[in-house]
């Protein structure tokens, strides 16, 4: 069975006792998050959030670079006035560097991937207030509270490691 | 009180009671979900998602295109071999034009966003399958199941649209 399949049936139990169809578009609590893909990290248990909450951006490394376009769409159009970063300890973001991931491009797929920035980052603390400063000095960003944290995998705690304020 | 202290507190309950320490790094059921940012998803009870299952990738409208960095990175280092993409009804992406919010930040922020592609779409069906497309025509990505779903807001469902298969 594909995990899709498997997706179905877990979502057919969900929907049975949903009860939450009247939720507006604009996230209620008026907060963007932006996280790592990590399959370990569950945003919404570990933030305790509930749908309708906050917009949730996630993608390798939660880089605020690549959410920029996210971003923009969550405070000029839904309304979001508040940021939160989240990386994570054992991130995967650590292990390689683009020469890395583009030479096993070149030699398995055959492709040439020199145009990706692929974001890695040798220093976990310094990728959360690195990502800080991005959306600070954007101009594209409204100067809004951005807090920056690291999710430790191992105890399932975020640590603070930033903000801007 | 921001949102992130509320984070904080929810969180410290979160990890209190935390026994998932000791998960891999690899997402345990080898798939990528390429999903919205939309407050109203939670893509872990939607899907029946536990901690370590999957990588989660969301941005504004789910979009592949968006998403590529993310899964290439997900499929050569961390061996993802199925992707699932979500996007939903009532999608803010169906509301504006890339005309609209580039207006909108010359008016309000006084910047240029041209640049940018904020990826917006008329055809949520469509916008589906397109993206099915991109993921299974990028020579970045590896020939795996792509299947792709319409989240309902109003009913919690998930509805097939479309798969690479």
């Amino acid at each position: 069975m594909s995990v899709a399949a498997e997706f179905e049936a877990a979502n057919a139990k969900y929907a049975s006792t949903f009860t939450k169809g009247d939720l507006a578009l604009p996230p209620q609590r008026k907060v963007a998050i932006v996280a790592c893909m990590d399959a370990r990290l569950d945003t919404a248990r570990a933030l305790g959030l509930e749908e309708g909450d906050s917009h949730v951006i996630r993608n390798a490394g939660g880089r605020a670079s690549d959410a920029l376009r996210s971003i923009v769409i969550s405070q000029q159009l839904l309304g979001t006035r508040e940021i939160v970063i989240v990386h994570h300890t054992d991130c995967g973001m650590l292990t390689f560097t683009d020469e890395v991931i583009r030479g096993k491009i070149r030699s398995e797929l055959k492709q040439d991937a020199d145009h990706i920035a692929f974001l890695p980052f040798g220093d976990l603390e310094q990728s959360v207030l690195d990502d800080i400063r991005v959306l600070k000095e954007s101009p594209l960003v409204l100067d809004v509270p951005i807090t920056g944290y690291i999710y430790e995998v191992e105890s399932g705690k975020i640590v603070k490691v930033g903000s801007s304020q």
